[in-house]
């Protein structure tokens, strides 16, 4: 099955010159979600992950099933104001200005083994942040997953030495 | 094993007299949140369910891993200007004035059976909403499935005739 046969480009979504990758039709068909959520947790089948986390929002939808094929728990990175408990926040650059994510202070024990989640990596700014969360909290990233990896936006480096795996690359705007 | 045990109330968010019925302390727990998703499942593993409808967005957590569960595709349910595809819409009355939420309009196929999931059902507006769009595109809605019910609010009411499957159901504020 060709993963990629099942995204659909969007021109100029959310603004003009931008192709957006939508993945809302590979969610809806049964074969393909169930097939890019088994590629996503191959690396981590012996990994002994304690729980995955996902960003908001596209995150929670591959996070959540990752957690049920992983046999862990679930941490939601969240945007800021959302979660109602004490939160660490991490801020990161975006085009102009910057933007923020959260997630529970008692959400990471020291120590846990952690898989961060997101549909996307395009610049890597929000996996980042959510990286330096984890570990800030004290919990060790075991690796970072994405559906579609946007190669000439070079967001890879931006997550140092952890691994990443990603489904579907994309070389070129 | 008792679900609820695993919920934590915060007192006065997002608002002052509010106590928020904090889901991330079962999402985290692996056994408590893999026995969560079994639960809301269970009703619908002869069903032939087509698709989850996930409402934004802890309804993605729960709708990404159920959808996996139950062998059936995803389809979420977003804020307005989300999605980037034709979208159709329906509002929903607020405390104090409106909301709305969106779905991709050839994300649903006539007769496709679906089943609507989110975290928490509350006054049932999201959810009555979300039920209305699946129809008004085709959808023949089988369930209607949450984590935690505040029955005082009576949202079951709002959903018609969509048989509602519930975990657990807070009787009291």
């Amino acid at each position: 099955m060709e993963l990629n046969d099942f995204i659909r480009d969007v021109p100029d979504f959310p603004k003009p010159g931008i192709i957006f990758k939508d993945i809302t039709t590979l969610l809806k068909d049964p074969d393909a979600f169930k097939e890019a959520v088994h590629q996503l947790c191959q690396p981590y089948r012996k990994q002994n992950i304690d729980q995955v986390v996902g960003i908001e929002s596209r995150g929670f939808i591959f996070g959540g099933a990752m957690a049920m094929e992983l046999d862990t728990g679930f941490i939601p990175m969240r945007k800021p104001g959302k979660l109602p408990a004490e939160t660490e926040k991490e801020e990161y650059a975006l085009e102009y200005g910057t933007d923020a994510i959260e997630v529970h202070r008692d959400a990471i024990q020291p120590e846990v083994k952690i898989l961060v989640v997101d549909d996307l990596l395009a610049t890597g700014g929000t996996a980042a942040a959510s990286i330096r969360l984890v570990k800030k909290l004290g919990g060790s990233v075991i690796g970072a997953a994405f559906l579609i990896e946007l190669c000439f936006l070079n967001g890879r480096e931006k997550l140092g030495d952890v691994p990443v795996h990603t489904l579907i690359a994309c070389e070129s705007e």
